[in-house]
């Protein structure tokens, strides 16, 4: 849907290729990390979610003509430009599966190419996978609360602007069944899915000739939208008359949904006349205003509410809004750096890694996630990373790497899952997070320990910079 | 940027459309309002933005044939899609102009064409005018409180996907200067500003070295980043080394950047060590976690910061991440229409309105708007909407019409203003609003009144609806 070019980018990597370019140090080679440092929600998780479309994106990135008109107005090298005309990441990535579950301060995505390349893409892979990896989160904690009701995100007219496109996808990967965003569903081949609004009802003369001639448009796929008069004394009623109606002509109404006043009541009483006239069959459905909290509190009070219409607290990952991931230099040319820091929890993890995830025998997983050099290979022992006198035994076979080579050299490496494996993948690891991590209040913090190898390098470099603090 | 065809929709507006078309309602006249409930940010005010966004893309807005294959495979009606594939919006618009500020429950938007158009356009026209006017309200709260800073969108990365697009321009109508993302300055011609981040520094053996080679890459546009290892130890004397070097070049740095640590502690010590070798030129920016409370406590500690660089919170409207915008059907062939509700304050203005502004003799608004009917000249006294006997007379010459044309049978009518003109206008327009609608904490509500005919059909329609609550 988007044309997105190189300058889908802030303009200091473009002054900072210049920079590279100038001075000759473009081609040194590089590795960075993205991660976070803080899980949004107040959760114990985030959902990795957006490297499909950050791949595709990768893979077709260049600087088109009106890029390079546009950086000769603002006065770049010509010679730099030129450079540019030709530019393609040509880099190396390793990430989790697409759905995995991911956890603070540690590597998510590790990159690795020329000074120049792995610098220019570094705002978009930010962009594309802070975004969906929040809302594929926000998404999956109302799974977690919805038992088997049917979700389906509404979400575009409060969106971010075009950012619902990509709330389609990750509310997918993160447990929702539908969208209402059509052209999101077509691009993604998700099921699109919507049926009436309250002008529809208001543009006829009555609620139920504007019933009827719904049903009639869609005989075999209408629910009918029950509040904009009186949900109880003529919504229903009516949603009633039209369903008998239905039935005669062979039809059966699907559902009726509900979009304001107190849901839990309105459900119940609604679904009591429903089975009064014999439609067991007809769903309800219900929106506005919902999140994973309003959910739990529906199913906690039993509210017969089948399929929810969730917006604006899906799609733009209220309240938090945004995912903190940043992207870390971590070796040029061969040499470990480290990004210094008052706060201590700050300080970066220097050179190229690999992040081991800790499963029990049970196949849960442990509560832990090693980090150590990609160089590595069992770790036997992991420690805290600043507490000096925490250390933990690893057996083998308790671990799995989390980053795989998903592009090599540019070209996307690995067969991609359709969306919906990815989504049923999700389902799989969320299924292996023990529920102390996954609950609304207070969830455990899952642990990070660095090998004893990563550990001593790290505190190297800390002490070099601490002798000579104006730069080494 | 977009690719936007029609069905960037809810699938609700297709399926409406739908049974619009087989009932034979489809080109019946419809008017629909544009409101929103509640002010973001627990503030005072909205700007209006986005009007010149969704003006271009509804004079394009058209389905494919992606979108229509899409539309057949989800079984839609053949003739339907025949009719589909012709599709133009012919309707007419009448807006205020953009950078105007509003206020709850009156009209911002009042769009009239045949059911189908204008129901078909509900989604883009609210996914564009809710999140522009979210982005220009926020950053005019910024704007407010920041004297005369210069003030840079840095939120391309924190942004919810591609909404960092419009965002960027959103951001200049409320009063921003600049913007990091390139893309969105090569589109709608706004000032690009980027410098080095910490991997520049960090990619260099030693941080001298990496500011030399930066001050040599651009020798007339150079902010050093100094809190990579030690802002007051490192980075800013390094910073003072380089600059006195470019001076023997001839050329003068342009400023530091802090992105870490207490600001204005950061900014006054940083202020200190720089005039003290003389370099009163070289001017502050901070960035890292900036919101208009933060901007307001570092002018308010006179910290010496001269330009501030605002990301996540800015680009996704923090804390609040929507504009509740609702489109509301109004009239139909003729008719007026409402929407009920048990909440009183929800129940709907009916029929074509205008909406008139007060102001005063000395050109400040007065703090209450007027909704009329179209075609009422002069109203000379208001009524409040639901509480039955407050009223206040109107002196004629104390309002304006709100509501312009600004596109009719869908052609754009009025020659748009470029961008600096709209965040001029904008300005204008906050200056003639009082301080205590401005103020952050518990600002006055700026009212609204119905004249004496809107009251008498909206009661008349009400009382209609209670005596026969199955629907008319």
């Amino acid at each position: 849907m988007f044309d997105i070019t190189a300058t889908y980018t802030d303009q200091y990597e473009l002054t900072m290729g210049q920079a590279y370019f100038l001075s000759g140090l473009k081609d040194e080679q590089a590795v960075f990390d993205y991660f976070f440092r803080e899980i949004p929600f107040d959760g114990g998780y985030v959902m990795f979610a957006g490297l499909m479309d950050l791949l595709s994106i990768l893979e077709d990135f260049r600087f088109d003509k009106k890029d390079l008109e546009f950086m000769q107005s603002q006065g770049f090298n010509p010679d730099y430009l030129a450079y540019l005309k030709g530019f393609r990441f040509m880099g190396t990535i390793h990430a989790p599966s697409e759905g995995d579950l991911v956890f603070p301060t540690r590597p998510v995505l590790r990159v690795e190419g020329t000074l120049i390349e792995t610098q220019i893409i570094e705002t978009v892979l930010l962009n594309i996978v802070n975004f969906e990896s929040l809302i594929a989160t926000k998404a999956s904690r109302m799974r977690l609360v919805a038992e088997n009701s049917i979700l389906i995100d509404f979400g575009l007219r409060r969106a971010q602007g075009a950012g619902g496109y990509h709330a389609a996808r990750a509310a997918v990967i993160g447990g929702f069944d539908a969208t209402s965003n059509a052209r999101a569903a077509r691009d993604y081949c998700l099921q699109a899915s919507g049926t009436m609004a309250h002008s529809y009802v208001e543009s006829h003369a009555d609620e139920l000739s504007a019933f009827r001639s719904f049903a009639a448009a869609r005989p075999d796929d209408c629910v009918l939208l029950v509040d904009t008069y009186d949900t109880l004394k003529s919504g229903v009623p009516h949603a009633i008359t039209v369903a008998k109606e239905m039935e005669k002509k062979g039809h059966r109404l699907i559902g009726i949904r509900l979009d304001s006043g107190d849901l839990a009541y309105l459900a119940k009483r609604s679904r009591a006349l429903l089975d009064e006239a014999n439609l067991q069959y007809v769903k309800i459905s219900a929106s506005n205003q919902i999140d994973e909290y309003v959910i739990r509190s529906l199913v906690q009070q039993k509210a017969p509410i089948e399929v929810f219409g969730i917006g604006t607290n899906l799609v733009t990952g209220k309240p938090d809004a945004a995912l903190d991931g940043v992207y870390k230099l971590a070796r040029v040319e061969g040499r470990p750096v480290i990004k210094l820091s008052e706060n201590t929890s700050k300080i970066t993890l220097p050179d190229k890694k690999q992040v081991w995830r800790a499963i029990d025998h049970k196949g849960l997983f442990l509560g832990a996630d090693v980090v150590g050099l990609d160089d590595e290979g069992h770790i036997a022992e992991m420690h805290h990373p600043f507490s000096p006198h925490q250390s933990f035994a690893i057996e083998p076979n308790e671990t799995e790497p989390l980053l795989h080579p998903v592009m090599i050299q540019g070209k996307v490496v690995y067969n991609p899952p359709s969306l919906s494996q990815t989504a049923q993948y999700a389902r799989e690891r969320l299924a292996m997070l023990p529920a102390e991590y996954k609950r609304f209040e207070n969830p455990h913090a899952y642990k990070v320990g660095i090998s004893s190898r990563l550990k001593a390098l790290r505190d190297r470099l800390i002490a070099q910079h601490r002798k000579n603090p104006k730069g080494v």
